[in-house]
């Protein structure tokens, strides 16, 4: 038996081969509106997926599946959904488009110096196009690895892209799967990796169908989205089949160089055979096949070195994770605040534990959680966490959404940029961080639906309802919302702001410097805290780099919030 | 911070202590019924522990606890309940009994021959003191070691121990806490090893007042028996060292030699440290202490080598596992039977696969699950495993209760019963199985919620709708089924009966004269399938053992459905 299958719809020859995994229907049809009007039968193997063959014309189909002979619904493996959620799907042929990266250097991944974007807003007009147009900026920046927010085809008008329902269709407004390609090959043609934001553990809840054709979801699990996705109750082998060929189709066909899996303690999986494990599992096969370096890299709020462990040691073999506590640690220390997951955090000694071990909770208890959390992580290297000081989530999901350079003083910022840019982490920038953009960055949505529109922002007024404060809450349905969040980068001619931006200029390129020393291993770091000045001692050949971070206000060795770099030979 | 945590009641000196864990109660006071009535004030600690302490005094107390002044409920770790689950919890000293079993010949892993019995229906009147009395009987059979169904104190007057709600109070009408101290106490004495049953997947629908106390359960996930234990949502960690003191509770008080564990696909947890791996470190670290092995075996319904696989491998370091594959595929085969779980089963290629590899299904698909399922068990050695033709389940959670001797020919129940205690596997035998038992063996309950009991009783006739006959079904609620139960001993004077009874003590003695070929490990094993017969070869030393079982009735190069043995020098 074959187990994986193909979905979606591909060229043999001179047909087109349209597969619709649908295994819980007797009777399928493929329903073609354009260029011309026809509804075609289906056949339905033993393994539930409906098959069907027509040939090709010079434009694209338009079509739905047609259920019972009655209800029509998109693909859910739809390539291209031109006229969004609701309406017909479109094929697309992959082998189509031109590529010329053929140059592109693979990055290693302690390499990556990772850019966070959303493309709707990372640009005035939010197209792939217009982000294409500021890879010479990011290349200035010293930016090497791009990670954009996801792309899945979204409800309405604007979106951070995590209510997606078609997980293969990229987001017509943002310019399809064409403008992804463009984008991608631009980056490439620049020595630019690309990272892509996928999510697997739900999906949104406008325009999703998916129940009309299988077992998709599972009331086995609850999730903050309702039923879990089926990875591990009947039917769930076409549900990963369906995942792992969509992490499959972005690797091969748009050349995205690695995965950010959106919230995987959220993907649920008690079968023998974890879902993940298996879908890393099959990239690395594909990146044997293209002879390439392709990395999986999750967001995980489980603290569990099983993500990123070895898989002949349990582990699911995931090359990175996000490492949430890095940022929490250095946000409530600098901060001070304490308000949710913060009240976990706020002493030095764990931006000490951070930097030495990752998790900074390690097996201890947690007030905030109510138990112990986490297990030990200080045998894990560098590569294997991903560090920052702001990203989507911890901007956005504040009331205001303001940043951390609304937060603390330039000196402070200066000072913590540095220590997590030189960090054994890989580091991300989340954008407008490197020049203090003023524009908060928002939560926004659209729906056609306006009672679930309604209900998201009265979900959010809620969520923040102990320090709500009407001046600074941001309506997530406003439009404005979305267009106050857009980066304005002209703000980098101004002297607080190009100082920032040449700073961070500096520190990357201290970084890229010092990388042999920085990606040295665990075994050859040394870290020292000591009247809350932070020591960093790499050692290398006999070589030490040695940086100096003074977390206090205090004149001493050092003046307060400063930072040193010194190699001693 | 201490983790581990007491809790139910010890004597300390001249007093009692009580230690309650209510975390999310502000006052609860002891309330002493008897010998003297009097309301005692607790002192809470920040872990959420209540404590009090009260001096000693000739009778034990009868008690409850008081939350808020108001509402009065039982001890969730009541060591014992003497007028059942909704009354007055009773201390215990465990101290007190007079153990005479130091000349208890632990028994490795690998040579136990273990008996399931219900100390319900096992012996007329029920209890531990009578079958103490069978402990003769079951040592002139062969066995080594008994394993007893759970004893957790349930409601009502009879159940087969898995509604128990009292984890730590030894039920009342079996003989209470002495009875199963008397009970292993004369095992040990006759050399026979006592595995305890224990279910930490769920507790019991009645007297159950865990909630009024803590967050014992979470809603996080399903199971059939409503929100599951909470082993990783807020307030866990009470709930994993309530489970945890059970397990060590009656290792360690009781003698107790081996647990096996209920259902553990049940027990969800997805912390970064596993309830099951952390309970089996605990109960390694006592296993040092006493200075005696202590097992661990769990019941899977996961075909998931985690469970067994050493925990550097990131598995959860369990000594064995059920091997339900193994019987189902006996089953299926020898009956024909179609139905459920046992239309994934029925050739004879099954079998050779569970005497070969241990799942059969390790990762292939699975037309009774519709998925997928399991993963690779090959390299798993003979002990990880315990192989049955009858287990309660197996038997009881038939319509009819009926044996597998009531299925097949005795030719036929010899061939099996020989495959099964002469395989690498360590074998358990169903009580009554030994001599071919004429009583069904059914599931009863009781429970003094009369709805409660009524809607047992519709549902497991719904469970059977398909083949529902009204002459074959027995009602679990009524006290006649639980009688009709029972075993009838006198059987074995009568030929048929006795006849299978011989065959059962010489093929376990065969099994312990050749231990050291049958438990070799995995790579001294050689199976082949011919012709329906089933050789094993066992090498040891250069000299095999070769047993050769005809899972046909043609008389080939052996008469149809018979086995033999031969050592080959």
């Amino acid at each position: 038996m074959n187990k994986y299958r193909f979905t979606g719809h591909r060229k043999i020859n001179n047909f087109i081969e349209f597969s619709l995994w649908a295994p819980v229907r007797r009777k399928v049809e493929l329903h073609i509106y354009q260029p011309f009007d026809k509804i075609i039968p289906m056949k339905k193997d033993s393994q539930g997926y409906f098959t069907a063959k027509v040939e090709c014309c010079e434009t694209p189909f338009k079509y739905k599946y047609r259920i019972n002979g009655r209800h029509e619904f998109p693909d859910p493996a739809s390539f291209y959904q031109p006229d969004g959620v609701h309406e017909c799907s479109q094929t697309y042929l992959n082998s189509e488009f031109n590529w010329q990266d053929s140059n592109f250097n693979n990055h290693r991944l302690e390499d990556y110096i990772i850019y966070e974007l959303h493309v709707g807003t990372f640009t005035d007009d939010g197209t792939f196009f217009k982000a294409a147009e500021k890879i010479s900026y990011l290349k200035e920046l010293g930016i090497n690895t791009v990670e954009i927010m996801p792309v899945a085809q979204f409800p309405g008008e604007r979106n951070w892209g995590y209510d997606g329902v078609y997980p293969f269709a990229v987001q017509n407004s943002y310019g399809g799967p064409d403008g992804l390609k463009y984008f991608v090959n631009e980056c490439h043609k620049n020595n630019v990796a690309v990272i892509l934001d996928v999510v697997y553990n739900h999906l949104g809840p406008e325009g999703n169908y998916f129940s009309n054709f299988s077992w998709y979801f599972t009331s086995k699990y609850h999730t903050p989205w309702g039923d879990a996705i089926n990875f591990d109750d009947k039917y769930s082998d076409g549900v990963r089949n369906f995942f792992i060929n969509n992490a499959l189709y972005f690797l091969e066909n748009f050349h995205i160089d690695a995965l950010r899996l959106d919230a995987i303690h959220s993907i649920y999986d008690l079968s023998a055979n974890h879902f993940l494990k298996e879908l890393n599992s099959e990239c690395k096969k594909l990146s044997s096949k293209l002879e390439k370096p392709l990395y999986l890299i999750a967001e995980s709020d489980l603290n569990d070195t099983k993500i990123i462990d070895y898989t002949d040691k349990g582990g699911y073999g995931i090359d990175s994770q996000w490492l949430d506590d890095f940022h929490h640690a250095v946000w409530a220390y600098m901060t001070g605040e304490t308000q949710g997951y913060y009240s976990d955090f706020g002493n030095i000694e764990q931006i000490f534990q951070s930097i030495s071990y990752g998790f900074v909770y390690r097996g201890n208890y947690s007030k905030f959680r109510k138990r112990c959390f986490g297990n030990d992580s200080s045998e894990f290297d560098g590569k294997n966490f991903v560090s920052f000081i702001q990203n989507h989530d911890q901007v956005g999901n504040r009331m205001a959404g303001d940043r951390i350079s609304h937060n603390i003083e330039i000196h402070k910022l200066k000072l913590i940029s540095a220590f997590y840019i030189l960090s054994p982490y890989i580091p991300m920038i989340f954008m407008g961080e490197e020049y203090g953009e003023k524009n908060c960055f928002n939560y926004f949505v659209d729906h056609g639906d306006k009672n679930l529109l309604r209900a998201v922002s009265e979900g959010r007024k809620k969520e923040f309802r102990e320090f709500y404060k009407k001046a600074e809450f941001k309506d997530p349905a406003c439009k404005k919302t979305f267009e106050s969040s857009k980066l304005n980068f002209d703000l980098i001619e101004k002297p607080f702001h190009k100082e920032i931006f040449c700073h961070y200029k500096k520190i990357i390129d201290l970084r890229k410097k010092y990388i042999s020393y920085i990606m040295t291993g665990r075994k050859n770091i040394n870290v020292i805290l000591e009247n809350n000045i932070l020591t960093l001692k790499y050692t290398l050949d006999k070589k030490k780099l040695v940086l100096k971070f003074n977390f206090s206000g205090n004149n001493t060795i050092m003046p307060g919030w400063s930072y040193t770099l010194k190699l001693e030979e």
